[in-house]
């Protein structure tokens, strides 16, 4: 079997850990590793890693890779997206893909930041899925519900399929229910959740899609002919400027507009398998161990008379005291405070920064960049501190500034320093300073990572005071 | 008159802003300045600057100077108490000092960290107390109760003192009361808050002290004698070694303990002043402006659906949603989150904090130092980056460290380096480095505050491995 994540969304809801350039995948909120870490783990016991697929967005793809680095996860199969179009022409270049490698594949598209707590019963329900998409079926899981829940769509059970025991063919698929409806439902208790994990072979999709969706069906030729590897070390796979004009082009539908809501195809597998989509903070309720007053507090926390709180902290101390049903989280630059029952409402946080122009909504302090990151320590009027981290092996671009001039000092591991027509192989200790209008490249030519501190001088400090003369990772 | 501001108190209860390096009264909570500033602001109209006299710790003695530098206050009138005596002691000490140089003075006692909301009035009843200071009373003032408060002494009102209208004998001094005997109280209304200032003549003081606690008041004349200048710029008063000794071997006794209970002639002059001793966080909501959802805050905060709340954040962005009569307490090493009426158990989280070893309990991520101060930004195994600043004038001690190496880059105003044999002129952009073991000092010979970025470099960073071979601070 085939096993496609899908890892896009910018998960607003869970700022400030989560933001645009780190979303909710990329975190790391229960069990061992982030959400698309424990997602690919969860898969590897039906999906060896050689035949998995990952899309993002571009913006995303390196951080992904990194991820996934420990999986042995093959590269080029990390799909970047050029921009966000839902998951109806993501599915579709992905499945032309994989049935252009193997006309008979079986593949599954799973969310890449889900919960789910019972794997053994998910790799039950996927084996059982495999079967009916063998013949033909586009099917979906199918979550029992526990609560009546508003934010969801959910699946109408038919009847059961010929010659499959507890599967189903859908009668319905229902919108997000208004309260009393989801409370209806929850008695009624033939309908499901839809969770957005399917199971069919790539070529049945591919039919339905064209059934259904034609006009995207018909440009996924042309835009998986658009694929190229991008440069550098983790060569993923990113569409042409052809495609990346074709791909914007597209509508925005999801899967389950596009093809199953209108699908004869679809069966549905009722799924019990502990799943959430952590949704929000107070999600985390459902999926984390509590201590004994039902708190769940992550990092240098001290609690003194408080329930049912949630603290992520980092490293930062955070001493609670009296808290009932609150939620606090703690960064770098950010610090959010919020009743677990409004948690829901953290995106508007986040709406309204963006619409002031703060850049706490989308930014996070440590600013990723292909070669690494950067985080701004300390600034005064014509100074600003820099900690830089060079990952092994990677490089800036060849630049230079007009109205700054910078001060580096290694602070760990080693660097090559390109300033004009010199060079310096920098170790820990050793400073270098470049002058307003050098050409210069940082690179880390170690195999451990490169930490720097670098002070600009000047009185205009600006990320867009910037001239790249050369970059290897297609910025100039 | 002569003002005498006792700024002691440790200032627990508003952790994590006051910490015991820097406690509530050098702390700005209310008004244009900090709280001692307010204080010594407000009693200008009737005390000239010249004949205040403040005692504190002698670890806050040169913040606290230089907090009250605008005034031009004397920095010789300024004692720095060895230990903390309580306040019986060091009002002694202070009504020597004045009595000796001024046999008839009338002095008056501050607390520094309260709040006096109608000035004016304050001024009146500090007229009134000083007429019946100058017929011999110790004259406390009394504040009328607002609230069943369980916090603070009582004083019972006795009958009116003979051609003084509106001033009493004082029938009894109360301890804190439970609650249904501060109701009983507040009903009553003969009953008063005792605030703890007090006016009377340094001479009756002495007299009456010497009648009541003779251990403290025979010391006296020793202690004033083992006073002594302190060296550099800001030279205030501090005891020699004897004194020392003498000061820290008397009794710890409240000034109402060691004489107002004791004592016939003192005297209550009623105080309707719009008084508070801010003592928790909750009490801002006393003092403080509200917006119309009844919230207080200070800082970069973004509120949401939230009502009588309190936010003290600094630079970083604090968003609260949802919150209820909640306190968010945001500093750049710790942060506190806390139901309001929970405010007064904030100090068992210090308590807590020390009794573990923690430094936020004490210290402040910049750690305040004779010279100025300095500010840990980042570490790693092997590295340590501060921000220093060493104010106008000031100079660190001449030091070497064993298993250090240090780099140092000015970013802001300008440095003096000496380095074994030589010394350097360092200006914005310039670096040295100072090898393990060099006998090194740095210092700012400007008029501006110099900046410095310092990055340590070893396998021990740690404060204690500095070799002080000399220093104006007297810390060799």
């Amino acid at each position: 079997m085939y096993g496609v994540i899908l890892a896009g969304g910018s998960g607003t809801r869970f700022w400030p850990v989560s933001r645009e350039q780190s979303p909710k995948q990329l975190q790391k909120f229960v069990g061992s590793g982030t959400m698309i870490q424990n997602t690919v783990q969860r898969l590897l016991p039906l999906v060896p890693i050689e035949k998995m697929y990952v899309g993002t967005h571009h913006q995303q793809a390196l951080e992904t890779l990194r991820q996934l680095d420990s999986f042995e996860f093959s590269s080029d199969h990390l799909l970047a997206e050029p921009c966000s179009r839902n998951t109806a022409v993501a599915i579709g270049v992905m499945a032309k893909i994989i049935a252009d490698k193997d006309a008979d594949a079986v593949m599954a598209v799973f969310p890449a930041d889900h919960v789910v707590a019972n794997s053994e019963n998910f790799i039950k329900v996927l084996q059982k899925a495999k079967s009916l998409a063998l013949k033909d079926f586009l099917v979906t899981l199918g979550i029992p519900p526990t609560r009546p829940e508003t934010g969801f769509g959910y699946l109408k059970q038919g009847t059961e399929i010929n010659s499959f025991k507890e599967s189903y063919h859908v009668e319905q698929f229902v919108e997000k229910p208004d309260i009393s409806t989801a409370k209806k439902y929850l008695e009624l208790g033939a309908y499901f959740w839809n969770c957005g994990v399917f199971v069919w072979k790539a070529a049945t999709l591919l039919e339905e899609l064209q059934k259904h969706a034609p006009d995207i069906h018909s440009q996924l030729t042309t835009l998986t002919g658009c694929l190229q590897k991008s440069s550098g070390k983790l060569a993923h796979l990113e569409m042409n400027e052809k495609g990346c004009e074709i791909f914007s082009s597209l509508p925005s539908l999801s899967i389950d507009y596009a093809v199953m809501e209108k699908s004869s195809k679809v069966a549905l597998v009722p799924a019990n398998i502990g799943w959430s989509d952590v949704g929000s903070w107070n999600a985390l309720d459902d999926v984390c161990e509590k201590d004994s007053s039902g708190n769940i507090l992550t990092g240098n926390v001290l609690a003194r008379d408080c329930n049912n709180s949630i603290v992520h902290g980092q490293n930062r101390l955070v001493a609670i005291l009296g808290l009932n049903d609150t939620v606090v989280v703690d960064t770098q630059d950010a610090l959010l405070v919020c009743a677990k029952d409004k948690s829901q409402d953290v995106k508007k946080i986040v709406e309204s920064l963006n619409e002031k122009g703060h850049s706490e909504g989308k930014l996070h302090a440590t600013v990723k960049k292909p070669w690494g990151s950067y985080t701004v320590l300390d600034s005064g009027p014509d100074f600003l501190l820099k900690r830089i981290e060079v990952l092994s092996g990677e490089a800036l671009s060849l630049q230079s500034h007009q109205h700054r001039s910078e001060h580096w000092t290694v602070a760990s591991g080693s660097a090559k320093v390109d300033r004009d027509e010199e060079t310096f192989n920098l170790k820990v200790n050793e400073s270098i300073t470049i002058p307003k209008n050098a050409r210069h490249r940082l690179s880390n030519p170690g195999s451990e990572l490169l930490i720097l501190f670098e002070i600009q001088f000047g009185n205009l400090l600006d990320e867009n005071d910037i001239m790249r003369h050369e970059d290897r990772y297609g910025r100039c």
